[in-house]
């Protein structure tokens, strides 16, 4: 046997985010946005309610009341790379010292609505490029993970300090979903566009940071739960595709799933749910979050703590792989109102979307 | 400090290729297809040489005098299924035993050319779907990594299997890149379809398995290399994009940078030059893969062994990365005439491509 016993020792690392940020789109878009959409069903009839109701009850169950587009000039590619310049400042950390530059997103740079996604270079091939890093060592690739793909990045990162891989990693989620709604559709009021990144790198055994994970994927009867299909407007080109959701099968799925895989990582962890300080969950719905922790905490059969969840939402939509490194990445620049970490905190990360996947981590400051 | 020591065990593992297997489309496309073809400059000129003169000089070049393409009716994510079958019956390995399902590819599912991508939900999951695995822990994601994709899978399948986050892995290669070709360009007839997986499973250190590894990402002045562009014909729609390459650039590249990422990946490895039975090389083009072995002879002062690099660029085209997959499966399987691995022989896997990406392991059967 010729193995080399050159990268070989002990599991003697962890993973620690020592830098995050974030990039908000800069056009806001408030409900009266959609005040003259012709809203209709997935049959193509027209919806038939007064849109100020629909936005009413809208608003009081997804909890939005406006959420920001980027500029038509800026692609996903670009924002990524905003939100890990702002994350690489924050940490002071040199980017040809990277390793790793991991981007998730779901549609690659749209370009404009109905367009071919364009996803060559990889955008993290882009994001390297405007970094101006010249490292050929520091590897740029892309995941595709649904919603939950910036969560699973991290994850990857601990997988490659773990394995002894790399040392500092740069994980960022960033989509531009207002390119890929259809107007028709009422879910076109949730999604929005937006960035957020961190830096990771490796830190002692038995220091804070990672303390576990959980990750699942369910394509049995839930892979096409979100897809990319025809307009419900049947006078539109039907080859001209766009993110469609089946909403009341996905809040059913993650209200049935995601409480579980929450307890599954931090059972993992060894950590008890009273030192558990915030959740940070995927920004998908209000009332699907406050449900979610609600049944999360009902498996502990405790009550849900005041001020354990930190939400921005109501004024930043549903940004897909954005939502928890933005959270993030305000509530530790104190931009969250009541909201704070210190260090010691042990938090959870948590997200659910396309794939189906979920996933959770518990992580300590 | 809550660290549970639960997961904290030594890099004990190494990973193993249990089975690999591969998807041939059926539809043949020899050379006298492009006949008929207007090629065109850059700048949407006329080529102004006979096409026999340009596909005979293609032909030397490149080795290829025909491709396969897949049915209309067959996207990525399909063939990318076939390929995966074909692996996990030739590992013998229970689809539900599969901790994660890692589909390699940069287009998604093309349905037709100029269409656009769809990559919801992620062409993982849609294979997990279509094996019918029930088990969620069971993770699917994509990687986007250029040509190199497929390469990169296995050492993220590594890392994991490394940190103990995995004991078997699926990882597939598949691509459909009849669909993003521009007609005009001669580039075409280079481009096909195609798809290869393998199952990978943790072994002991210290046996057979991954000895080695190296990637690297050139994204400074090589970012754009290879891009998604209009095509060539000026009275084309500008908004239809097609795969686009500065092949002259990317020959200059490769041969200057490929021969030292595989030495890199041999040089940790500890293994001799002389050890290497067979390298697997990405099939971008004949004359190139045969001036990268020759400058990586030239590294060690060495002649190119005898029989040491099996080609199907011939026959099959280059089908992105789906081509080490592929070679390998039928190499294994006895079907490329005087090749052949037998158990103890050490062998590199090479490839390079959009990103550009560059990336080889040191593998010992």
């Amino acid at each position: 046997m010729f193995e080399t016993q050159r990268n070989v020792r002990p599991l003697m690392s962890n993973s620690k985010i020592t830098g995050t940020g974030c990039y908000i789109p800069t056009v806001i878009k408030g409900n009266d946005t959609f005040l003259n959409h012709q809203f209709l069903n997935d049959d193509g009839t027209s919806f038939g309610t007064d849109n100020t109701l629909i936005i009413d009850k809208f608003k009081s169950i997804t909890g939005i009341y406006e959420r920001r587009y980027a500029k038509e000039e800026l692609f996903t590619s670009d924002i990524a790379f905003y939100a890990a310049q702002n994350a690489i400042e924050t940490a002071g950390v040199d980017p040809e010292a990277l390793d790793y530059i991991i981007v998730a997103h779901n549609f690659g740079d749209v370009k404009k609505p109905g367009g071919q996604n364009d996803l060559l270079p990889s955008l993290s091939t882009r994001v390297k490029h405007s970094l101006q890093i010249t490292n050929p060592n520091c590897v740029a690739y892309d995941i595709l993970f649904g919603c939950p793909g910036w969560v699973e990045g991290l994850i990857q990162a601990h997988a490659f300090i773990k394995a002894g891989m790399a040392k500092k990693v740069l994980v960022i989620g960033a989509e531009t979903l207002s390119r890929v709604i259809d107007k028709s559709d009422r879910d076109a009021m949730i999604f929005s566009d937006g960035a957020g990144a961190c830096v990771v790198e490796q830190t002692a055994q038995g220091s804070a940071g990672i303390l576990s994970h959980a990750t699942q994927t369910f394509a049995k009867d839930e892979a096409y739960f979100l897809n990319f299909s025809k307009s419900f407007d049947t006078t539109a080109n039907p080859e001209t595709l766009y993110m469609k959701m089946q909403g009341r099968k996905i809040y059913e799925f993650a209200l049935n799933n995601v409480p579980s895989a929450m307890k599954l990582a931090l059972d993992k962890s060894g950590v008890g749910i009273d030192a558990v300080k915030k959740v940070f969950i995927h920004q998908a719905n209000e009332k699907m979050d406050e449900a979610i922790i609600k049944r999360f905490y009902r498996l502990f059969k405790k009550a849900i703590p005041e001020n354990i969840m930190p939400m921005n939402i109501h004024k930043f939509g549903n940004s897909s792989v954005a939502t928890v490194p933005t959270l993030l990445d305000l509530v530790l620049k104190g931009a969250i109102e009541n909201h704070e970490v210190k260090a010691g905190d042990v938090v959870l990360f948590a997200s659910v979307g396309a794939g189906m996947n979920i996933n959770a981590i518990v992580y300590q400051f």
